[in-house]
């Protein structure tokens, strides 16, 4: 069966104020310091396993000309612009029914643009495994990453070992972010892995689940079908579109399914949630600092400084995160960086636009 | 007798990098605040006593034009430019000269550029006790801080409170910065002042103890003094002076002395030794912090953060010195503004003159 993917590309990034804006988000951004972006990352890692014209990014109107840029040898009509962000089951579906308009059907590898796999050899093994699986039959797969330790900032994903289809496990359930206590629990139990965010299934295996469990939308979404690639397009997918409800995949369809499965994953994935993600991405020096662009330390331990032209001077320092860009530089305490949403918010208040 | 005064401007305010910088030191900034530099409030603060044209700066010869500048009431031939920095010993010496060429002989305040003074009119207070026991014979008197705590950042003054002249007490010692017991030891005994490197003397007076004990700066001196207003002055000037050996007037000559007095001064002096200064010359918000310029902050406590156009945003944060500049920021904890130094240090070793 053909194998296509959809790439998610219609975040924000706000975690990663100031270097990610509204203009140009996390995903648009190289975060890793080799000078490709993460979204061009995300593409290039499945590229043994699709082609080019089959890759789709559903992403906002306001970053179309951004994925062209980055990704010129995308087909146009492939990128798929959201008029307003409705989280994931609307997205994904709006993808899924521009793959069955142009295949009938198709299997979908559903991924984040914006998250970091270090062993890209070992991903590949995975996807091909998760193919084979979302072939047969109705089966919806999810990966699962292996846990390092008890996070707290993931979503679990509880499966059952005793029920398997190849290498795949069947899902009992979906648990969201646990506390510290839970995640311990959790990890001890060895039956929970990391809920990664990346899906592989047919596209009708999951418009069947969407037509089932949220029957609104799907609703929404036949009407958008119909209107792609006619003259009336652009006006139906906004008017449909902005009405249809907030709801992810995980909880809206998934959570609500039988045959649902996870492969559980060890190939070095990051979710670049935050800023301390660099640190995990980057080579530290002895002072267990990462640090980039114009900078002079003295006496700096375990600090994140990402400069720019600016000379960043820093003294006596201990577990801070510096980022500067060219109109606001962060400093944030690593313990901190859940707060970085509120200088966003407080900019958005104050409608200093020039920030956001 | 005629009162002139002597401020002395030749310092390079490095422990202010970033603001601070080889072509605008400390003593050219505003720090306060209030929109005049120190070296201006320092001027104003003493026109009650001292008319302007009496009033001479000793400075390096790179800053001729921001005094001229900053100073236009002050004629001209006041500026005393020094070619190179050679401790306050020569320095003073050569306003001594000056002014004993102008005027035969008059009464000189001896004043650094860059302190703070909270309590004006009790400064005047002290500086007139100080001329009258000047006036009388050949006494050299030091204005002493009375000190509000143990610090170790000041050199201390032993007085002995049995020999008086006037408000004065005569000097047993100059002591230099002590440690923590030390310095505990000199408060808890009562017989210690703050030095704080402002002094009143009869030109005559000071000039007479150089030749005594530093007769090799005095027939420097002499040399430059038979050139001032001839076309080698400048000649001279710089031949002979880069050529005086670097020493300080208070070990140099006030400590050989015996009518060396006292005044024990309580109006809110400041050294502005340091970026922590800043924290006691302007207010402070409700969380501790004393913030100007573009910052948005959230969750920061004790922090000093001097903004310029760029915003900065702070999260977590507590006890650091935040500055800002137009090429340069400085981010320092508050216990290592010591350490500002080795940066710039640094930025001469690697010649990275723009950031000097």
């Amino acid at each position: 069966m053909k194998i296509t993917a959809l790439i998610l590309a219609g975040g924000k990034g706000e975690r990663f104020w100031p270097r990610s804006r509204k203009k140009n988000p996390k995903q648009f951004l190289s975060l890793t310091g080799d000078g490709r972006t993460m979204i061009q990352q995300t593409v290039e890692r499945i590229l043994p396993i699709v082609e080019p014209g089959d890759i789709f990014v559903a992403t906002n109107q306001n970053y179309r000309a951004l994925v062209r840029e980055q990704l010129p040898e995308l087909p146009e009509e492939n990128i798929i612009c959201e008029p307003v962000g409705r989280n994931t089951a609307p997205g994904i579906g709006l993808g899924a029914i521009h793959i069955r308009k142009k295949y009938e059907d198709a299997i979908m590898l559903v991924l984040p643009s914006d998250h970091q796999i270090k062993y890209k050899g070992m991903f590949l093994n995975v996807l091909r495994d998760a193919i084979a699986v979302a072939e047969e039959g109705a089966n919806l797969v999810t990966l699962g990453i292996t846990p390092t330790a008890p996070e707290t900032g993931y979503g679990y994903i509880k499966f059952n070992p005793d029920r398997t289809v190849g290498s795949a496990f069947a899902v009992d359930r979906f648990v969201e972010k646990p506390d510290s206590a839970k995640a311990k629990e959790y990890i001890e139990s060895e039956e929970y892995l990391w809920n990664s965010g990346m899906f592989v299934w047919k596209a009708s295996t999951i418009l069947h689940s969407i037509e089932e469990h949220l029957p609104e939308i799907y609703r929404g979404l036949t009407r958008i079908e119909s209107a792609i690639g006619t003259e009336d397009e652009e006006s139906i997918m906004s008017g449909v579109f902005e009405n249809l409800p907030s709801e992810s995949i995980d909880y809206g369809v998934l959570e609500k399914e039988d045959d649902i499965f996870v492969l559980p994953g060890t190939f070095g994935w990051d979710d670049v949630g935050s800023w301390l993600s660099v640190e995990r991405m980057r080579p530290l020096n002895e002072a267990g600092n990462t640090v980039s662009g114009n900078a002079l330390t003295v006496d700096v331990k375990n600090c994140i400084i990402e400069g720019e032209k600016k000379l960043i001077a820093a003294v006596g320092l201990r577990d801070l995160v510096i980022v500067d860009t060219e109109d606001a530089i962060l400093i944030c305490s690593k313990d901190s960086t859940g707060n970085i949403r509120k200088i966003v918010e407080n900019l958005k208040i104050c409608n200093r636009e020039e920030y956001l």
